[in-house]
This record gives structure tokens, sequence and C-alpha cells, in this order.
């Protein structure tokens, strides 16, 4: 209906095989299923010839993206009507300085178990507002274990207890999350959630960054207990008020669209595919394959606790580091991409997200088997 | 290199005369020669096997998307070395709490003159962590009218005077930016920047929500004079610090990479177009054609002032209400949509952004015209 464009159809073309094994920590490759249905709808979203990227937030297209992208996301994890769910533009940074505001009066604290730079992010936010108490602190193991909180580690004056579940960065993860009940256990999940079962009841605030199992970056997603709302009297941004974007349905101002609909697709795809319980398995298959090569080489070693080794982010390193480049080199010839370790840590990681299929696992591993054979 | 994929190349189809005019106030349309190059790129980025969306915001193929997205910006808006420049997650309401909190003291207080819905969520936002002045209140015009802003208008306390350019719901805009030197002038130009040629020097900060004239909603732009960054003493949250997100390069945290790439992709559009110049003779040719035509037809009226009317988004209603409906059903049929007014004002709203060519305003006008003649 645009008659000054060229009147010829364009095609598109492109080819599933040029894609390759992304295991860079985040923003993450995309379930490859997720992105064909995306770039068949990225001009013309079901027939209504514009994309979503296009569509108003207060058209019924995406109220029902923006919907059906919360009720999956509380059928993935079943998240009971005791809890309420929220999208936020920003990533878990926000939440940082959203935490303590919303549920801490002036004068009060929380406790925070240090695992990783992101801990330390947020001790460092939560200063700001309120006192924080590090009960537990990784720095004396390198960050290579995760605690196995218990009542009694709490301070006592803390009025939550801030964890990260999984530390991207070091490679590491609470095998299980702690049972701490006198006070709500607030988890920055943002590198695992929908990665593995949890019990939403364990929980009193869940929070992640989009960019490893949901969607684009610069998107957050807030799960918390509905007596956690509007507790703290605080003046607080309004964009970092949970009172005020969950009565407002994540729709306070416009959000950020597009992610939430490519986050509705990553939820769709894994419920298709089975759900949480069909991906744990999945992401144990993969990391046990990786893991288990690792630790039988002479060649790699995996630095952190076997208990606490991440089944989303997994670090190794070379016992002979003059052939770190050699092997990034090589890896990246053979399609597998983003193996470079975090700057603070070094050597590799390998980002094993959910949609790094276990197709993509066996390739590294073999690559891996190669190259060390040949070196 | 995906073995366990479909081996049959994928082909997505579309074609452009599907694609409608939309003249929704945004989240809105974006130029169709912009999302041609993002659909092209969508599943395989310059040949690097991943979707930008999936590419790490610390790698070099994103660095140069953000790098030439605010080279762009600067190039487009002449933009000296006196200003910075940073890309937020959240839109323009999230500056209703930046502002204050980076710009003044405790105790201090703004100027705002009241325009629109915009002005009056950044004055209550604003009252939250300081004073407001409200120096101009278009309530009594029923927001018909922006005020001519001078020095004197000033209330004498404020330490920065904020401005809404363009509101987008009531359609009014300023016809020429306030010359005030005293204090800082603080504009939000959501809806209109890169709409019309402005002098920067005129602005202690602009900040602008994308999903109008750059890019996907969820991300915003801010340009801000040096001087007035890291002035308040205040403890911010980090996302909002103004200090924090232009010494980090809009890389503090992990930004919304890909809304980023869309934005840069629209800038290089505007900037092959012929830059801000040329797209203000365009903008101002589309609003005669549109005002031209209501002011003549004995069925529509447009209420704003003439001197008032807002460029980029038209506001106008039927003599006859009854006739509502049809037309919006019709306007629908011809491809013409989102042309509902806000609901605090009614009737209908064409917005006519950078992105809508004057021969969608032509068919909108045509339209008009046809359905004029048949009620």
């Amino acid at each position: 209906m645009i008659p000054n464009l060229p009147s010829a159809t364009v095609a598109i073309m492109y080819r599933f095989q040029e894609r390759i094994y992304n295991f860079g920590a985040g923003p993450a490759m995309l379930p490859n299923e997720v992105m064909e249905i995306a770039a068949a709808e990225f001009l013309n979203y079901k027939g209504s010839g514009m994309s979503l990227m296009e569509v108003s937030h207060r058209e019924p297209l995406f109220e029902d993206v923006l919907q059906e992208a919360e009720s999956l996301l509380r059928k993935l994890l079943n998240i009971g009507d005791g809890y309420s769910v929220a999208f936020f533009s920003g990533g878990a940074t926000l939440h940082f300085s959203a935490l303590p505001l919303n549920l801490l009066k002036e004068g009060e604290s929380f406790d925070v178990a240090h695992t990783g730079i992101w801990t330390k992010k947020a001790w460092e936010e939560g200063l700001k507002f309120n006192g924080v108490n590090v009960i537990y602190d990784a720095t004396s193991n390198n960050f290579t274990e995760t605690p196995i909180l218990t009542e009694s580690d709490l301070s006592g004056k803390g009025n939550y207890l801030h964890i990260t579940s999984n530390n991207t960065i070091y490679g590491s993860q609470y095998p299980e999350i702690p049972k701490i009940k006198s006070i709500p256990l607030v988890a920055d999940m943002t590198s695992e959630l929908l990665s593995r079962k949890i019990d939403i009841n364990d929980f009193g605030v869940i929070f992640a960054g989009a960019q490893k199992n949901i969607g684009p970056s610069g998107l957050s997603v807030l799960i918390v207990r509905n007596d956690l709302i509007g507790i703290s009297g605080r003046k607080i941004p309004v964009l970092m008020d949970y009172s005020v974007m969950i009565k407002n349905k994540s729709l306070y101002n416009t959000p950020a669209t597009y992610s939430i609909y490519i986050a509705k697709l990553v939820f769709e795809w894994l419920d298709k595919l089975g759900g949480v319980s069909k991906m744990e398995a999945v992401n144990e298959e993969k990391a046990k394959l990786l893991y288990d090569f690792i630790d039988s080489s002479s060649l790699y070693n995996a630095p952190v606790e076997k208990r606490s080794r991440s089944r989303m982010n997994a670090v190794f390193l070379l016992k002979d580091k003059n052939l770190e480049t050699k092997f990034l080199d090589e890896a990246e010839k053979n399609g597998l991409h983003g193996l470079g370790g975090h700057r603070l840590v070094g050597g590799f990681r390998a980002s094993i997200y959910n949609s790094m299929s276990l197709a993509g696992v066996q390739k590294l591993v073999s690559f891996m088997k190669e190259f060390e054979s040949k070196v």
C-alpha cells in the first residue's frame, strides 16, 4: 500500500547453517527457533502491516504479547497468586538500587552472601541507601565455592538475604537454593532463571536481567511476594517503584515492547520443549558432558569446586597458558564463539544457557579433545 | 555449521506493499529503509553468524555500533565537545526522576512550564525529591497553547527550567525553543528530537525516549552540558547517575544493545537523507499540507492555536462526533492506522514523525477529503 517503494518483492535469505555456536556470557545466543519466528514476523506482525516494534503499547496486539509473556512465565515457574510479576526496562543492576529502596526503611539493613562481582555490586549499591551485613565472603576461596547457607548464618540484623544464585563471571552456582524462612530470600537469578526447577515459595524476590535465558538486553523480570510490595514508605524513583510497576501491570510508562515480545517467544519455545524440568535435564547433560571431559583431561582444568560448579557458565583453564590464543583462534574457526574468560578471571568460559543445544556442547568437547590431541 | 537444523534454506518473504501507514504516537513506525536493513541482518549480522541481539556488549561488533550511534547523533545535532551523550535503558520517565537527583541539591527547586501530561508527570516526580515552581500553566487554555518564555517568566528560585518542547498528547509545540540563559534549560524532546534544527547551546539538558524518532521503546537518549554533570552530591541509583553513565560511555552495565543498533540505523538513514535541515523541510511540508486542509474543511477542525501547533502530532476533531467510529474504521481499511486521539483528548491524532513520508500524509489528506465529500 506504500506506492513510493520498489514494487518488487524483497526476499531475505538466510541459512541457519551459517549461524555459529555462541558461548558468550551475554547478551547471549537465542534459540534458533525463536529467531526464525522473529525474523518471519519482523516486518509484518500477524498481518498488521507493522513490525511488533512499531506497535503501540496500548494496542491489543501488544497487550496480548505482554499478557502471554507473564502467563507463560507464571506457568513455567509455577508462580502462584501470592506473587506478582513485572517487566522493567533496565537490567539486574536496576534492582541493586530498587531492592533496598522498596524493601527497607531508612536505617534498616540487608544480609548478603558475597560470591562474586554481582553480589559486590549489589552490596556497594545497597550501602548508598541502607546498611549491608556480609554474612559470607568467597574472597577467601577465590570465588571457587558457594556456601551452604542456613538460618544460623544470618546476621540477625538484616531484613532480607541477597544472593546471586549463579555467578556468571566465576562460574559458580548454588547447587540448591538456600532454605531461609526467617527473612525473605532475594535472589539475583539473571544467568540461570528458567534453567532448573525452583520452588517459588523459597523466595521473597527473584530478579533477572533478560540477556541470558530470556531475551534481549535492557530488560529485566521481577517476581515478588505480594506482602513485600509497598512496605518501605520511601520516595522511590517511579520506574524503580515495585508497587507502581506492578499496579500498572508493567505499563506505567512505555515498556521495552520488542524485548518483551522476544521474551514471550522464548517462553513459548521453552514451554513447547516441555518446560523447565525438561530443560533442566538437558542442562545437566550438557554440563556433565563438558565437566567430565575437563576432569578427564590433562590439558584443561576447572577451578571451581565440584559441588559449586555452574551448569550455565563453565569456567576452565589451560594448564599451558601459552596455548590460550591458539585455542581461541581455532575455536573461532570451528564456529565456536565467545569462549574467552572474563577479564577478571582469565582462561575460558563456556556459557551453556538454555539456547545452547546439546549438539553445541558436543561440538565444543570434540574440538577440545582434538585440540588436546594435537598440542 | 549447525548440523541438527533443517538443511534447506529458509526464505523469509515480505512485501513492503503490505506495510501500512502507522500514525500512532509511539512506539511509532520506523523508516522502511531501516526496517529492511534490520530484517536482512536479523539472523546474521555482518557475517558473524549471530544476530546483533546476540552479540556481547563488550565485543567490537557492538562497540562499533554504539560508537557510531553516538557520533551520528552528534553530527546530526551538531553537538560539540562541551556536551556529553549517553544512552539509557528506560524511557523519558526515567529522567523525570534522574534530573532533580542529578542537577539539584536537597532543598533546591526547578521551574516548570506546564503544557501537558508529560510536564505534569515530571512535576509530580520532581516533588518527590525537590521543590517545583510552576511558572506557566496551560490548564487555563485547555493545553491549546505553548508560552513564549523569557527570563522574566522564571521564578527566580529554580535551578533549571523544565519544558516539554512538543506535547505528544495535546499536539502542541514550542515554535521556537525559549532562549533562557540565566539557568539551564532542560527539555524533554521525546516526540520531536531530530525533527527540526536546534542550537544545542540553547540547552543544559535534552532527553528523549526513543520510540518516536529514534528507535524501539525502552531506550532513551541524554545530551547534557558537561558543567551540569556530577553537581548534586546526592546518592543516586547508579543507572540514573548521569556522571556514572557518561564516564562509562553507556556501558556501566549491559545496555539495550539491539535498540541502540536500530537507533544507529535510524541516524544513518537520516544522515543519508540530508540530515536534520532536510528533514525539517519535509516535516514542515507534511504539517502544512495536513493543517491547511483541516483549516479549509468544514468537517474537521484543529483545536490547538496556530502558533503552537505540533509538526509531529496533529490533533484534530470531527465537527460531527457521531462520525468518529466510521472515520477510524474507514481509515483503517485504507491502510491508515493509529489515528485515534489520546483518551484524555478524544478526537484524532496523526503522528507524522520523521519516518512518516510525505506520501503517507498525502494519502491521509486524500482520504479525509474523500470522507468529507461522502458524509
